[in-house]
């Protein structure tokens, strides 16, 4: 299996559109980027590197990412803030049954209402992304961030 | 009109030759990025969102956005300062007529003479560009910044 | 001798692997983005848009390089920090003997133990990459930079 051009574009628009939608603030479409039973983690940098399990936030299939975005939506409290991602290039690796491995470095920039704009995380995704005929879906996502120490709560996804 | 691959390429070429163009300050090349009856907008995201009308910078036809660059560079008093745009990936999506729209996000970094670099603008570009055999203009360009509240006065274009 | 998609696929691997190799700091691997006989060089903007030599750091030739990073890693003391490259779209110019003169702008974003993410280096790349049938090596690399302030020390390379 090949890196073709291709395959290059399909990854290329998802990345684009991921940021996008989070950007937008359009949560209710964010679980649609995953497989049925994908599993997404945000992890420090510290943790990832030594293999340890902890975990900041750590999704289980579509269910959990639904309710974590019900939870954004409906219960938590917080005080409202944008989010921008801006993405670095893709390495892309590929793997077996059309899954292939994509390294993405991000800077998410937050603001706050009447605020300035403050850098809000950084690090980079490690991802599996499952590209069919016609969908592009991560099967796996783990963002791992550098800052251990962030600005306030996370609330939004990654 | 589907998104070719070359057609990927000479939108690529346009954004890292319109960013290089700012950065270096080579602000009299900045209208011939646009068509004749271009219209360029710096739009805070809040009033974006709501569609209301009114922006910070408003600029209809390339007559406007060159009378801009003479004021930029012979009228205004202002400590200069560099800039830096740091873009996200393209989202393209094929119009009419050779147009397509694209939006990408934007980090511009801000350095002032012996001071620290510091967040000067985040955002989106909602663009629309029109691709001939020859050129790559924008028709539509539309610079929708999340932080109301930026550290100085917005001199350069975005 | 054009820029073909190949060419450019080359090019963006190559930026993105570089960019990973520094910030998951596998320091021994950075000399060997690097031809034998390359420069290297870290040069504030207010010199280089001048003209004029004088560079935070100028290495040349890979021995020069490799002798860095002993010093990095065996000689130096400084507190430990991460770096996180964020690049841009790059720009590609074909010249002679498959070699390509390509800029990127680059902000790299530190994390210190305990701290804030914050702005270390913001500006863009000037190189020249000597694309072969199975190498993509970097024969110049100069890492312009805007702030002339840094928040401390450069010990890794940018």
């Amino acid at each position: 299996m090949t890196v073709t051009t291709a395959v290059r574009e399909r990854l290329a628009d998802l990345y684009a559109a991921y940021a996008s939608c989070l950007d937008d603030g359009r949560f209710g479409e964010w679980p649609e980027f995953f497989t049925e039973d994908a599993w997404y983690r945000v992890v420090p940098r510290e943790n990832y590197d030594q293999g340890l399990p902890l975990s900041t936030l750590s999704l289980k299939g579509k269910a959990m990412l639904k309710d974590r975005i019900y939870g954004i939506e409906s219960t938590i409290f917080h005080a409202p803030y944008y989010q921008r991602h801006i993405l670095g290039p893709l390495q892309i690796s590929a793997g077996a049954d059309g899954v292939f491995d994509v390294r993405c470095n991000f800077l998410v920039v937050r603001t706050k209402r009447d605020m300035m704009a403050e850098i809000f995380s950084v690090g980079y995704y490690v991802d599996k992304v499952k590209v069919n005929e016609t969908t592009t879906l991560f099967t796996t996502k783990i963002c791992v961030f550098d800052n251990d120490l962030i600005p306030n709560s996370l609330i939004y996804p990654i």
